[in-house]
């Protein structure tokens, strides 16, 4: 590993300066929103840091994209802003770089204990769009819904498949999930029921942060799409199972997804997820030209999901995944989502859809886990088929490297009962 | 009529004292944008009106709603404030009011010639819907997309299905739109080609513009929905019906409309159009009881679409469809949207849907008009199936009172070639 920082970090931590991960937090509750990097179990206060003119090389020198409530000024800025930021904070807090290390006064400013901030939503969001690109809880989903007989829709191995998301509902990890209300319907002729939704979901993804946008008109071209993504969060795509199947006909999914979707608050950047790059799957029907890129990279990162039942003390782990088991790649994505012309701005949000792999114990969501409820899952004591008021559902990503982690903390959410 | 403006106005005129539309502007090219108030052949400059104090009244006097690049703080004050405002300015803009009418040096400064100024897109739009609330269009598209048995899904009766839209791609009236390239797909097992759109649409539609929003997790009673919609402006819902057939299943509609939307500058309040309300279709089945309001309100505003090919100098008016053919209203629209919990925020944009009528001269968009491009649609000298490269295409809407309008201007746009 090698490099080191004068902070002490715990062998176990996600947080280590290899990572460096971006969030927005305020370090008291009437403090101003500001970004920070995670260092072991501290934040580093970038604002504070800018403010005492570390940022000294020559795109941030005179910037104020870290004096700011949200991330999207320093994600427009691009790659060279980005990798300028990272070379300084790891310089900064490397164990042999005197400039924070030695200035008592400056440490107590710019790191807080992360215990002790609250963590933001870390970008303004325009739009956030959710694909479907596992191709595993593809083959899972159509058959559950629409019998084994060619389960995958013909266009799925052609184009990264996807739809809008809504923007508004999307909340920090720790912000509890109220029970949707909604329409479901029972099979046969006989009318629809209302009430708290009867089969709520979580889906384990990932989503990419947009960095630097195309002009409306102007696609961006796949080899140059990765310029365009800044990192990654863990994202809870909460799903009410019984409305989406009533409502999705002929429109997509609308209100069984739109009341949440949980982000994790730190976005791990591309830089270090480097060096857990791995190759995409092969794909066949290889790829029309303007998605068939020269390099198609996937990342190595583990994934977890625990449920913890109200009153229990720790959660049960309900699947293990990985985000390389995703078909389409972030990039192959990116470029489709712009193909058309459709413009994107720093900040949108891209959700990989659902990350389910091979085996039944990576799938990535209770909708396939329990095959639409017709199986039960043990929670040790108690079983599951969907949530139930109370729960907790609680993931976990990271890349093992050698004698370090880059991880992603947690992404987690508690469902509260309907409204009467 | 009575009312009358010290301020000439065409008899034709979409804009007379009575209507009062709210926009965004730019004076000249190098100003600032702020908020502005149709009236005739004038646009009224709400912020020069408030910096001179004439806003007295206790809500707006001491607020600075209308110094603004967007109308979002004016919306989310809700309707004592819209109420406030409309009576101050249909005061100040009456023919026995002095404070404006009097004062030279105001008049120069607050009222501009409407054809001197830039107008910009009135709201930041946090979130677009787009709704399917015309009956018409949904048994005409399912019918040629489905075929003729059951070509209305069996939940369109029992909920206004909508999907969530792109927001980034949402232009003002007058911005050319590029024809997107994308995947189509021809009949049988033949593999989708790649392309410039050879289907290219537009939809004639209206969109609310959201109010005061609600807390996540705090739906809207249908009841009082209405106070958190300001208005209503005109939409093209730009389609690209290739895309869209071979993109759609079974998540909906993607970059067959994300490549853009267009929307008239002058959002016209639901007080203006209060004269011209007229009874929704009763609705059978019932709605739900979170639908069934007690009063269901629609509008009845003409609307009418013309298609101009590039060199030629008028338009050819291609259908005349009406807001009051509409199945949902607006109202429940709104309700639905929140009964998940789902928030809503100020300058949200609701779609209506396609506004098709029952005659086929009534119709909304050409994959209903050409029958999917079975028949031609004749424009004089020459014939469309679906929209070629130079065409603009420019909708109207206004209702017709006793000597005056309330209209919306057009809302208009010019399909340029793809990129090579
Ligand atoms: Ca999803
Ligand atoms: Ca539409
Ligand atoms: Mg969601
Ligand atoms: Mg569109
Ligand atoms: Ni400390």
């Amino acid at each position: 590993m090698g490099l080191k920082s004068f902070i002490e970090v715990h062998p176990d931590s996600h947080f280590p300066i290899q990572n460096l991960p971006f969030g927005i937090f305020k370090p008291e509750p009437a403090s101003d929103p500001r970004p920070g990097v995670a260092i072991g179990d501290h934040v580093l206060d970038l604002a504070a840091i800018s403010s005492a003119g570390l940022f000294d090389g020559p795109v941030l020198k005179s910037s104020d994209c870290f004096i700011q409530p949200n991330l999207n000024k320093f994600l427009g800025l691009g790659r060279p802003a980005w990798k300028e930021a990272r070379a300084t904070i790891q310089k900064l807090l490397s164990s042999t770089e005197p400039a924070l290390r030695d200035n008592a006064s400056l440490r107590q400013k710019a790191l807080v204990p992360m215990d002790k901030v609250e963590m933001l939503v870390p970008i303004a969001i325009g739009d956030y769009t959710d694909f479907f690109s596992s191709m595993h809880h593809a083959k899972n989903c159509g058959t559950i819904f629409r019998g084994p007989e060619n389960p995958i829709p013909a266009n799925w191995f052609h184009l990264p498949i996807a739809y809008h998301g809504r923007a508004s509902s999307i909340v920090i990890s720790g912000t509890d999930i109220v029970r949707p209300r909604g329409q479901g319907h029972p099979a046969g002729n006989s009318p629809p029921y209302f009430g708290p939704s009867q089969k709520l979901d979580f889906e384990l993804e990932m989503a990419a942060v947009v960095g630097p946008g195309n002009e409306l008109g102007k696609p961006i071209d796949v080899n140059e799409a990765a310029d365009h993504i800044f990192g990654v969060v863990l994202m809870n795509d909460w799903s009410a199972r019984d409305i989406q199947a009533w409502e999705y006909v002929p429109l997509g999914p609308f209100l069984g997804k739109s009341f949440g979707t949980t982000v994790s608050p730190w976005i791990v950047t591309l830089d270090a997820l480097e060096p857990f790059v791995c190759d995409a799957p092969k794909q066949n029907p290889p790829p029309l030209p303007y998605l068939a890129e020269t390099i198609s990279k996937n990342y190595d990162i583990s994934l977890e999901v625990r449920i913890k039942p109200a009153g229990e003390e720790h959660g049960h782990v309900v699947t293990k995944s990985n985000f390389k088991h995703l078909y389409w790649t972030l990039t192959q994505q990116l470029a489709h989502h712009t193909i058309n012309g459709c413009n994107l701005r720093p900040g949108d949000l891209l959700g990989t859809g659902t990350i389910s792999g091979p085996e039944p114990e990576s799938y990535g969501c209770l909708l396939e886990l329990t095959w639409n409820g017709q199986n039960q899952l043990s929670l040790g004591g108690t079983n599951r088929k969907f949530l139930e008021d109370g729960d907790e559902v609680i993931f976990t990503g990271c890349s093992k490297g050698n004698g370090y982690n880059v991880g992603f903390g947690t992404c987690s959410g508690k469902i509260l009962p309907s409204p009467l």
